[in-house]
C-alpha cells in the first residue's frame, strides 16, 4: 500500500492559513474523517494523504504537493477523479494542477491505442499536420449531412467529425447517419482515389455506446468520438479497452467548468485513459484557454504513451492557418468548422483552400 | 421539432455586449456555427436557440433565458447536459443557473422511483427526518468495515452508507465489503428487530456498477451510491431503469466544480435522472453552499416527481443537529460520518444520542 502519487493543487489562501488548509486537503482526499478518530496505525501511514510541499506561487496562491496513495484508485479512471478532486471539487478555492505518476501507475490505464502514427498511417500522410472539418447544423436529415460530408471529401480533407450536438436524435438517428455519410465518403474516394475518414460523435450510455461503436467499426469506420466529462472516464476508458482497434476522439464538452487545469484533464488524462485524439478549444478563437495552456496541453498529449494528437479548434479560420501551424507545429491535426462552412456553394474550393494551406505550410 | 425547453444562465458582462454574448450562447448551444452559413430555413426556426429574455441583476451579471429545441435532447441525460452546457462550460464568465421544462419532457426520464416514501416505508419511519452515517476510513478490510457498521447499526441508525472513497480496491473488494456489511447488519437486526439499510458505493463503468448493483439486490440490500458527474449522468439514467427496484443515492463528488447551480444539479437535475436520496454539502460544514442554496436544492429535491429525499452533510456535529433540523425540517436525512466516528469505543452510544437527537426535535 505504499506506492503515492503526487497531485499539485493550487490553492488561494492567507499565508498563515496555507498549512492547516494543506492539510485539510490532504485528509479531504484520502480518508475524508477526523485523524484523531483513526486507530489503525497502518491506514494513519499508508492511507492518509501527505502534504509533501507547499510553494507560494504570489498573489495569494500556491502549489501544494499531496501525495495520495495509489491503492485507494486502482486502475479505474472515474475513482482516479474521485481521489484527485471529487470532494475539493466543491471547494471553490482550489485547482487542480497537475499529477505525478510513476510509470507502473500508467501501465494500467488504456492510453491511446491507436496514437498519432495509427492516425497518420489511417490517412496515410507521414509527415503534414493533418486535417479535419465538421458535420453541422444539428436538425439536418442524414441525407443532407451526407452531401455536406462528400462536399468536404472531395476538398481531399482527411476527417471529418461530427458536430458534438449529433446524437441519435430522432432527426438524424447514428445508424442513418453513420450509413449515409461512410456511404458518402466511400463513394467520393472510388473517384478520387483518397478516403475521408468519419468520426461519428457517441451519446448516451455505455451499453449504446458500444452498441454504436461496433456498428461503426463493422461500417469499416475507424474513428469515433465521445466527451468524456459527459460519459464519464469510465465509460472512455471502457471502450478504449473494448475497441483496441479503433481510434478514440474527444470532446472537451462540459471539461472547461471542471476547474481541472486543460493541460491536466485534456492533455493528460484524457490520454491517459484511452485516447488517440483530443479536441480542445485553440487560444485565439470563441474560447478562453491561454496561448501557454493550449502549447502545453498540445505537447503532453503529444508526450502521453504512443501520443495521442492535439486538435485545436473552436473558431478557428482559414487565414489563421499559418499562424496556427507555426505555433502547434505539424504533428498537429487542425479542425475547421464552422468558417468553411461559411462558404456555402464553394465549401469543395474553400475546404481545397484550407488542405492546400496545411500541405503547403 | 418545435417543443423548447428554456434555460437560464447566468453571465458576466458589460452592459453593451450582453445581447451579443447571449445571441452567441444561444447559437453555441444549438448549432455551433454562424447562422449565416445555415440555409435550411427550418433549422434556423426550429433548432437554432432563441434568446427569450435577459434581466440585469446587478453587479456586471445578467440573467439570461435561451430556448432550446427538445428535440436536440432526446431522453438522454448526456445529451441534455451537453446541450445545456457542454461548450459554453468552457466560458468562464458563465453559470447555468435554471432549466423550465414541460411535463412531457420530464416524463421521459425515470425521476426517483422509490422517492422519499419509498425510502420511509423501507426503514418503517412516517414522519420523523431520517438518520445516517459513513463507513470510513479508506483502507479498512471488509471485516472491519462490518465491525463498524455493526457499532452504527447497535446505535439505531437508518442508513450506513459507503464513504464515497471506497470503491472496488484491493484491500476492500465491493463484493467482500457487501457481504461482510450486509452479515453485520443482519445479525444486529436479529437481536434488534431493525434492520439498517447499507448503502454500498458503486465505482467503475457501467458494467461494473450494474454488476455490483445486482450483486447488491441479490444479497437483499436495497440501495446503492453513485457520483453522477464522476460515472456520467448517462450511468445513473441506465441504473436507474435497470433497476427500479433500488433506491439509488446520488453523491456530489465532482459536482461543485461543474459551474452549474447545486440547486439545478443537485436539486432537480440528479432527481430527474433517477436519484431517490441527494448527498450534498450543508452550509455552516466544510464547504462553501449558501444556507439559501441549500434551502432550494432541498426543496427542489422534494419536489422532483414521487420526490427525492435531501441528505445534507459535510462536517455535520450531534450538536448541530437541532439547528438542521429547524432548518430543513422533518421531510430530510441527516447523515453525521466523522463526527460519530470521533467518538471511537463510544461509538454505538454517540449514534444512538444521535438518533434520539433526531426522533426527539
Amino acid at each position: 500500500m505504499s506506492e503515492r502519487i503526487q497531485v499539485i493543487y493550487h490553492v488561494r489562501a492567507d499565508t498563515g492559513a496555507i498549512e492547516a488548509r494543506a492539510q485539510a486537503i490532504a485528509v479531504e482526499q484520502s480518508v475524508e474523517m477526523p485523524l484523531s478518530a483513526i486507530e489503525d496505525t497502518s491506514i494513519l501511514s499508508d492511507v492518509v494523504g501527505d502534504v509533501e510541499g507547499i510553494t507560494d506561487l504570489g498573489a495569494g496562491v500556491f502549489a501544494v504537493q499531496i501525495g495520495l496513495a495509489a491503492a485507494t484508485i486502482g486502475i479505474d479512471a472515474g475513482q482516479f477523479l474521485n481521489m484527485l478532486f471529487g470532494n475539493t471539487s466543491l471547494h471553490d478555492d482550489v485547482v487542480l494542477r497537475d499529477v505525478i505518476l510513476s510509470p507502473t501507475f500508467v501501465a494500467g490505464f488504456p492510453g491511446p491505442r491507436q496514437g498519432i502514427a495509427g492516425l497518420r498511417a489511417l490517412c496515410g500522410v507521414p509527415r503534414r499536420a493533418l486535417t479535419c472539418s465538421a458535420l453541422k447544423p444539428q436538425g439536418m436529415a442524414p441525407s443532407a449531412l451526407s452531401d455536406l460530408a462528400g462536399r468536404f471529401a472531395r476538398g481531399g480533407v482527411d476527417f471529418i467529425k461530427d458536430d458534438h450536438g449529433l446524437a441519435d436524435q430522432a432527426f438524424s438517428p447514428f445508424a442513418e447517419r453513420l450509413r449515409a455519410v461512410a456511404t458518402a465518403l466511400r463513394r467520393v474516394a472510388d473517384e478520387t482515389g483518397r478516403l475521408t475518414h468519419y468520426i461519428p460523435s457517441l451519446s448516451g450510455d455505455l451499453d449504446r455506446m458500444r452498441r454504436h461503436t461496433a456498428m461503426t467499426r463493422d461500417e469499416g469506420v475507424s474513428c469515433v468520438m465521445l466527451a468524456p466529462m459527459i460519459a464519464g472516464v469510465g465509460t472512455l476508458q471502457a471502450l478504449a479497452r473494448d475497441f483496441p482497434e479503433m481510434a478514440i476522439f474527444v470532446h472537451p464538452a462540459l471539461a472547461g467548468a471542471a476547474r481541472i487545469a486543460p493541460e491536466l484533464l485534456i492533455g493528460r488524462l484524457f490520454p491517459l485513459f484511452g485516447a488517440d485524439a483530443v479536441v480542445f478549444p485553440t487560444y485565439g478563437g470563441r474560447f478562453g484557454y491561454s496561448q501557454a495552456s493550449c502549447g502545453t496541453l498540445a505537447g503532453q498529449a503529444r508526450a502521453s504513451g504512443k501520443g495521442a494528437m492535439p486538435v485545436p479548434a473552436g473558431g478557428m479560420t482559414l487565414a489563421r492557418v499559418p499562424e496556427i501551424l507555426d505555433f502547434y507545429g505539424p504533428e498537429t491535426m487542425l479542425l475547421i468548422g464552422g468558417s468553411l462552412l461559411d462558404a456555402k456553394q464553394r465549401l469543395t474550393e474553400e475546404t481545397a483552400n484550407f488542405v492546400h494551406a496545411v500541405a503547403g505550410h
